[in-house]
């Protein structure tokens, strides 16, 4: 089975994280949780539980064909973790499908992979991915190359669509 | 855009609501949240909220393809809603698509459709079901006509990808 890593962190959008999960899991990928420690418990913004099966350590030695980030504030403490950006940054360098949403593009911004590339995100962060060099773009999805990004959880339906398009 | 009702109530569980919720909505179809007031939010067990876009009352006369049924203790008060069980039996008797997980079996049971049929729910309800003439099979999703259940979240992506092949 091909294998998908979803980042997860305390804060994370609750529906940015399930939604592509059991969505990538119905289209027939392995979706892995991976966060800061391994079998941990890791709550949403508004509470549903998220336990690890990997930490960001372990997850670097999987091979994947993309990665998922979810919103909330979640990406605001995943950008602090050194493993959780060299997933996505070696990932992404591998032309792995990069796909993130809402705050989420603060972990590729900090990932150093967003100078000079469209992007769209929160209304909230839309400074700071431009600050990164980022084409911002008022989209439900924004497709370049191996990146994939949306706004929010009303974007939930074409986002998932056009990750599962993309990872083929 | 063909309809779908989804039953909301306080204490849903979140994914078994918002995941069929958004997939059939990334399905094409307009999937409309109906409690026993519209304009309302109920919390999920979780926490996620879930804003009504009618109610029961204004569901019954939707032309639909089908109902969706989330568990968690939304159920047992979701059952005792005449209104709710009429969008139930009248959408049943139309050989409209009934799809209902965990504990959604309860209102199954009070709108009076599940005797003589196969039918699967979370483990805790399964002396209901059978008291009520349904026979119960442990399986991730039971299909008997035009009725479709499931058992707890983890069975959501072939929950809804059952959902979306009998829809048409």
């Amino acid at each position: 089975m091909k294998k998908v890593i979803v980042l997860v962190e305390e804060l994370y959008e609750d529906l940015e994280l399930w939604y592509p999960k059991i969505r990538l899991e119905e289209a027939g990928y392995q979706v892995i949780a991976a966060g800061p420690l391994a079998g941990h418990t890791y709550n949403g913004k508004h509470g549903y539980p998220c336990k690890t099966e990997m930490s960001f350590k372990e997850a670097l030695s999987v091979s994947n064909v993309g990665v998922v980030i979810p919103g909330g504030y979640a990406p605001d403490r995943m950008r602090r973790s050194a493993e959780a950006l060299q997933i996505v940054k070696k990932s992404f360098d591998k032309g792995k499908i990069i796909a993130f949403i809402c705050h989420a593009g603060w972990v590729t911004i900090s990932a150093k992979i967003v100078k000079g590339k469209k992007v769209t995100s929160f209304i909230a962060i839309k400074d700071d991915l431009e600050n990164a060099g980022a084409i911002w773009q008022d989209k439900d999805v924004v497709v370049d190359g191996n990146l994939i990004s949306s706004r929010h959880p009303g974007d939930l339906p074409v986002f998932a669509k056009t990750i599962i398009e993309h990872l083929g």
